[in-house]
């Protein structure tokens, strides 16, 4: 199984390693130290060895910073997290903040009047981070330190290993284009934006460039790493070579100079050296890469990772795999809507069970090469927790009367899903159905778009949310992310929201999961995978407009909609998705499973 | 009659114009000056003084900017423009540029190339605009030289005087709030972002703060002036004194310290002088004003005019009187249309006749000020031109068949309207009506919504094109615009378009104008104004939610509706929209009309 339903967390430990850290800040001379949830790469899977912010507090979430003083410490986190975090921190060491309430700089100025030198491990914050706490402690005299080595682990004893699984090649039947064609195509944007070169920090974006995936952290194919990219079409990657078999060796051979991590810093002072001009991302890349280029004497710029966009852009067999790889993906999900009705009202499956069932059914393809995220598998008033991560603790069963959220996803190598269905466990209230009709017409609102080039998911967004906001109603995340093919499951620079600035263009797959969340007491959401489709001029119309293909097969819970509340346009939708999921899906199934499709995708 | 129907452009003037243009520039040492269409407030109407731009190419259009070289020449107009201007300019004296395919600074840059002095006037350039092309220059060597005295000035024989029309206090009966509260709350603003003084360059920011309004420009009552406001609530207004009768010296005598326009320079120098913190808001502020205070030590700094937002914000009263000014501009309009249904059939009504007839009715209420902005009175092919104008050269009649797009509005002194709409004269085209529905749907669209706090007009701007866009259609301009109480019929910050970033708030009032426009054939755009209203709790909602108040009253074309298209929803909204403009207009016009209202609004 590639999920564990322990619960990690373990706040009495916080208290002695904290007092460790503060005796290592007054050895050294430190007023404090700070500590990110991130790695050298700010991906949102890191590795054990990286996990410092929980081995130090006990939190386990996602997102969130530690600021350990010589007298004060305190964990920021953002809305997902505020209750989750005052359970698995001790709240006597650490004052627990809203990020958005109580962001770090403000503290930090707060709590350093008296000055000092504040130090922080300079590859595991971003460029852009560390400028803005620079500002933040102008007005304090305390001075920020890079420090060559991380606090945490002098102290961690058994802190793991950096990973070194193997690295594969991403085969061309997948990717669609060669590695050789991709770096032409970037160092094409290197020499356009007139720069030398460009630092690539992001693993996704170097399995993309050279084709290649790998297995360092959970749930995402990446190959920890960082590579340089030069305008003359040449390319380093710094990798540890054990990840390396001959295979890939060998495919890596002919595109690209493979060396050692650590000359990694050696290439960069070169870059410098040679008065160079660098590109780097600011929002991503380590600060300890741009403070190696400038102190070498590079000319570093600042510009979006050049293949992020690309990247997005999936290519006609990228978007061949994906529609393989939900056809297969929702043959498993409609198994296990299947197996839910027949089980569930027994009142004995429990949310761990549905998640290791569903997991299980997948498997089953013989094809699941890992889940894209942790299934958030969450009854009753679990599903009003966006963000819900089952543990043997919280788990609970399906109650009769409830709703039951299961939002999860499969990696394939032919393509990366995403998928959420909420269902009826026994009668839905009328009060549920309202919710989930007008959540299901914002979902139809926005699969039926049609849009000029140029658009935006900002501009999209408010589709999804309008049956909501008419009624009062809203829900407290975007409406989309960007997905990655074979790759990870949230990826930009394309989003759905009010922040989604970035157009929209052919080949883009995004989510489209509009909820509602009732604390305490149900949560909503309806989400397919959905990917730009290219410019086509509509009968009788005068200017070409993308749109969408929805890519998720799965049916809608009918029991859960209010037919009333839909137009003649959202039922023919609805009807429409309901018999391609009955045809497409049906034809993989056995005759049981066909046959209750056949009832979950009736026309309404 | 506030408006004319002359043809002034006459492209035969400018050559002779250019070359005498062109001997002071030898004379001087210059390789070229640039005319752009502004006044030193950069508004939309400019006094006939500040016409170069006609005076010296015949273009009349409200942008643009001509460059004039020794050997060469262009003007550079958006894309409302690009049609007209060729009409109305030598064009073998004057390149035509389209704006953003041919920007001036790329045209001067190209043209520049053998470097020398770039003539401008600095009082008509606004800080930005000198900055994107102090960098545009850079590479061709050419210097950009501030002029002490604009050159057309020099050889303009007949140049008009400045303005100097009657300024009136605006009764607190109209503006809710008193000139001193005003203040106050302004200079609350500079004491919390740190600056000691704020220049207001904008008239209507002047008008609105003080609570007067002027004459000196057509169709917007703006006294041109400057002011300066400073933190401690005390405050500067430069304007010529001739404007300033006594009743309005007295108003103005307790709140604010009048100066002669001479002084401004003087003060601004004086504050740099005392090191003020000044700031000025670089979109609309003369490089003049920026360039005297950083001469003089100013420390400069940038930021919003801060009247625009709270003046955007209309209050109770201005909100009422909005209210009031368009039950009394709707009772015009239906006598308009009603008139136009009995005597368009004939054939002989014509495009200026129309206009004329439409500004007669509005007159005979008594209380009309002026037109808000020139009537647009297009028939057939001339409806699709956005900003059209009609002349006596472009006048038709309105013929069978055809549509008929009247955009319009008045200036009353409780409020300032602008309608558009679209009639059908004789029998119209199914393609016609399924056009004007779709244009209809997403007006409809846009009214009906809801939004929580924050949401800005990009979010909703896709609500008003989406049913264009599902049948491959759109149109080219905003969805929305600010407008004054009794000022600008065009204010910012906020818009629906995708350019909107500014947050809804209540009292803002926007127009609600979607269009479809087909080039040669029709025009169509339904135009009401609505105010957003405050957030309110919904029935069984949640959240409170932000809407809009319909405010024109006049009612839409039902010939032109396919019923057929439109959801329940929307059937209900345009039933009941109708029922109120028959219930409040059909009491204050004579019987007859009434009874065309009656069937003009009946339901669908």
């Amino acid at each position: 199984m590639f999920q564990t339903y322990d619960d990690t967390a373990d706040p009495t430990l916080g208290a002695a390693r904290v007092a460790r850290l503060r005796s290592l800040l007054k050895e050294e001379g430190y007023a404090g130290f700070l500590i990110p949830r991130a790695d050298e790469h700010q991906g949102e899977y890191v590795p054990p060895r990286a996990e410092r912010l929980k081995w130090l507090t006990g939190f386990s979430g996602s997102a969130g910073l530690a600021a350990v003083l010589l007298d004060s410490a305190a964990i920021f986190v953002d809305g997902r997290y505020t209750l989750q975090v005052r359970t698995q921190v001790d709240t006597d060491v650490f004052q627990t903040c809203h990020l958005i309430d109580m962001p770090p700089q403000v503290w930090l100025a707060k709590h350093l009047k008296g000055g000092g030198k504040l130090a922080y491990d300079p590859w595991l914050h971003t460029v852009d981070s560390v400028k803005r706490l620079k500002t933040a402690l102008v007005e304090t005299g305390a001075e920020l330190v890079a420090l060559p080595e991380n606090l945490i682990d002098r102290i961690w004893e058994d802190q793991p290993e950096p990973p070194a699984a193997p690295v594969t090649p991403h085969e061309e039947a997948y990717a669609g284009e060669e590695a050789q064609a991709k770096l032409e195509r970037i160092s094409a944007t290197l020499k356009e934006r007139k720069v030398d070169a460009a630092v690539l920090t992001m693993p996704d974006s170097i399995a993309w460039l050279f084709n290649i995936r790998g297995h360092d952290v959970s749930h995402t194919p990446l190959p920890l790493s960082f590579a340089i990219v030069k305008k003359d079409g040449t390319a380093d990657l710094f990798i540890d070579e054990r990840k390396l078999g001959p295979e890939t060796r060998n495919h890596l051979g002919n595109i690209v100079a493979v060396h050692a991590p650590d000359a990694f810093g050696v290439n960069l002072g070169e870059l410098g050296e040679n008065g160079a001009k660098v590109q780097i991302d600011p929002a991503s890349c380590a600060d300890w890469i741009n403070a190696k280029l400038l102190a070498s004497g590079a000319n570093v710029t600042h510009g979006a990772d050049p293949c992020e966009l690309p990247k997005a852009c999936k290519n006609a067999r990228e978007v061949d795999g994906a529609r393989k790889a939900h056809e297969r993906d929702g043959a498993a999900l409609v198994r296990f809507l299947a197996w839910l009705d027949e089980n569930a009202p027994s009142g004995k499956v429990t949310e761990i069970e549905a998640a290791k069932q569903l997991e299980a059914f997948r498997a089953e393809s013989g094809l699941l090469k890992d889940i894209s995220f942790d299934t958030i598998s969450g009854a009753g008033p679990n599903g009003a927790i966006v963000h819900y991560r089952v543990t043997e603790k919280t788990d609970r069963a399906l109650g009769p009367g409830e709703l039951y959220l299961v939002d999860s996803g499969a990696q394939y190598l032919d393509g990366t899903t995403d998928v959420t269905r909420t269902i009826a466990i026994g009668k839905p209230s009328a009060e549920m159905k309202d919710r989930f009709t007008r959540v299901l017409k914002g979902h139809i609102a926005l699969s039926m778009a049609r849009y000029p080039e140029g658009t935006t998911g900002a501009q999209l967004d408010a589709l999804a949310r309008m049956a909501l906001w008419q009624a009062g109603l809203d829900f407290d995340h975007g409406t989309g992310h960007g997905v990655g093919s074979y790759l990870s499951v949230h990826e930009g620079p394309q989003r759905i929201s009010k922040a989604g600035h970035e157009p929209l263009r052919p080949g883009m797959i995004v989510s489209n999961e509009p909820g509602y969340y009732k604390t305490d007491a149900y949560g909503i959401r309806i989400e397919n995978l959905q990917v730009v489709t290219a410019a086509a001029m509509i009968d009788g119309g005068e200017r070409p407009m993308l749109g969408f293909e929805t890519l998720t097969l799965a049916p809608i819970d009918r029991r859960l909609i209010d037919a009333s509340l839909l137009t003649a346009d959202e039922k023919a939708w609805l009807n429409a998705y309901h018999a391609r999921v009955a045809k497409v899906v049906g034809a993989q199934v056995d005759e049981k499973t066909s046959a209750w499709l056949a009832e979950a995708t009736r026309a309404v």
